[in-house]
């Protein structure tokens, strides 16, 4: 039994620091650093890797759509050509701020997650991005989705992502924010989820069956106010479960 | 008798259009290729790295200051931190279009060259940069100037430009554009002046004495009017006169 | 029988020039200037201000979404609250260049007029920041549109605009840009389709049946090759057939 | 003895909020909202207008240099037209959000201030932006500076600003951040010196002696962490002290 942890970092901006990078980092074990098109500069990405790096966490890039003041959170009808090329750019860019290491992974940010899970150009986009810089890059992406087999089929090294604090549907798929239900704040309730999730494979769905869901990778929410007690939570309950929380990088396939 | 050409390309930004690119890469050696901060973007970057490449033109970096309105031509009174991690990012983004390829050079543009001809910070932390990211890179820097030896004090690759078209003071030194006789503008003078600092090494101050300048490479101004047909008479010239016109890269000690 | 000629202005940024301006502002009665989000800076929008009247050409606002790397031709999944918002930024940001004096009206550019064409929520997001700004102020519709409709519902004083080079469905609606024959580039039958628009209120749809047209203001497209010559015979003949050609401004109803 | 209590509010960007607004918002009477040059955007400036409406704070203009990233802290080298145009652009664009209503007063940023402060140019320019917006408009300006004298000697009015929690040298002038000593961080002493401004027009040097400053508003500076809670102290102080804390707009010649 093993399984990532995974942290959205570095989304600060200029002046403006990121929320609770500091106190997540001691729970997760792969970072996703901000590259400076929907949050995140050149200061805070040298200062989130080096963070990530004093606590042993992987560093992967969390390229977004160009869009600041939005936070990247909203779709913007770009090309394949320019999602490509934004995503080339973005990961180059935090590429040369570990000093000769290579990236762990790579995790579209917000929209542009959302629009790989369903669109199957933008999904041929970021693979194209990734075996255009290094095709050993993990890719992360939702478990089960549309964008999983299409990775897949790219060849692309592939992480199956799967979020403790959200509710699925029966498919699998995340019910959209804002629905009743969506979003789930009890942290003993996200615990004990993702620990069945991650031993069993198995979560329940919004409509009360269970559904299967294979994930390497668990995506925790560093922005909500008590995101850091569920982090320490969630990885002490993993822990005593006996399951092996590890960076993807060094147990993944591929 | 060896000298490198070099010319700022892909200086444009999206529906903006760089200038004279096309006309230009016959004729030169090395491209200073903007990387988004003063101009250029994710898409001009693959187009002008493809634009070279097809050439046999070498790559290099073309940093600015973080000011698309201004050029990177306005001083900015960035850190010397602020500045190493923004020309990292920029290298790193411009690295990730060239398919694995190292690039050959950086060259700081506008206020940013001009900063780190006169300040030691500012050089330091050019220098910073270029040695996180890759110290074989060659940094160009302004033959003669302060930034010259501090840069070589650091260890780094150096390549020593001059300006065919910009006149010098009995030090060497630039004399500042807005003075009358800054920049010539007759090609044959220019042409003139060109082979006479590649071949004798000496070149005629604007106050009237012969001043000694050694440079590797010769910057031409690609948005002047007339920059493509000078800039292929000054090949031509070069290539009679029985000069190497070559990449930096290819002869270059280090 | 009158009507306003209008074109996009100051679509310019920073270093780079906008097109034809100058060659077009002798031939428009109503000039949409560009406000810093898709194009256009401070610097610009003055210079564009004082060249317009300089020639008698009235002013209006051309706001368009926050995208300047896309040039504002990108749909983007804004709320209408952040376009209302933006929407008045921008035309309080061009009113403000004018000394005192109220602007004439206000065009929506590129994605933002084809989202207002279609959706109902987008044309009150527009709606509401013209109400909000100065409720005198025109706004220019797409002719025949639901636009068009939701807009006079909502009590704004409205400019039907058709296109001089466009081709229009059995409908009256643009043939989307791509679609084989959609852009008419024959000047003299661009010429005679707009006189017959104005004189007849008609004009033969891309499936050859005539269509019934009321327009107030013809869109003239500058960034294209011949524009200047297009808009001056356009004038010339209009002139020639003793249509008034002047501002919507002087004889709009409302 | 009657002063005004300014603050800087409306500093957030897009995802990111501004500090303490709703807690400063009861203890000042005169708000500078930033316009989206080095913080605050469309969003942002709506609420904060709504804000200060609802308590009955004046509403100013805070222009800041276009540098989000440094926070508009950052000199930069712009000519005087620039700095008026973007100012110009950034007072009309606030002045949008006030429903027909004019704006009180313009208060320029970080270092656009400090440059105005002691350069006859950029001093120019701000004046040149305000007379070409609105001539009515009160610049509020560093009490003592050369800014001060300048700006009355272009028929400006102006009001002369003091900072309650910072040192000033014996000529008057502010101790630059940095050098210790410069920031005043005990609350009482800060409310002491404030009264002693207010009443006796007279503040302790950090040399020790006792120099002479007239002020109609104290700046208070809402971005550190006890700022509400001094706030509120001197607000109360200066109560019962029998001042009138009231906004610039309602006593203030010209």
């Amino acid at each position: 039994m093993r399984v990532d942890l995974n942290c959205d970092m570095g989304e600060g901006f200029g002046a403006y620091a990121p929320g609770n990078d500091r106190d997540l980092i001691g729970c997760v074990t792969s970072a996703n650093i901000a590259c400076g098109f929907h949050a995140g500069d050149p200061g805070w990405m040298r200062t989130t890797v080096a963070l990530a790096e004093a606590h042993g966490v992987a560093v992967g890039a969390h390229p977004g759509l160009p869009d600041l003041r939005g936070f990247g959170r909203r779709t913007l009808d770009a090309t394949p050509a320019e999602i490509r090329d934004d995503l080339v750019y973005q990961i180059g860019a935090l590429t040369a701020f570990t000093a000769g290491k290579r990236l762990q992974h790579v995790k579209p940010h917000g929209a542009l997650y959302a629009m790989a899970v369903r669109r199957a150009d933008v999904a041929g986009a970021v693979a194209d991005a990734i075996q255009a810089v290094d095709q050993r890059l993990i890719l992360v992406v939702l478990a089960g989705s549309p964008w999983e087999r299409w990775s897949r089929e790219r060849g692309l090294r592939v992480a199956r992502e799967a979020f403790a604090d959200r509710a699925v549907d029966a498919r699998g798929g995340l019910v959209p924010r804002g629905r009743p239900g969506s979003v789930l704040t009890d942290a003993q309730e996200v615990v004990e989820r993702s620990l069945r999730l991650v031993i069993e494979h198995r979560v329940a769905a919004i409509t009360g069956e269970d559904v299967e869901v294979h994930a390497d990778t668990i995506g925790l929410h560093g922005d909500t106010p008590g995101a850091p007690a569920l982090a320490a939570a969630l990885k002490n309950a993993l822990d005593r479960a006996g399951v092996d929380v590890a960076p993807l990088g060094r147990w993944l396939a591929g």
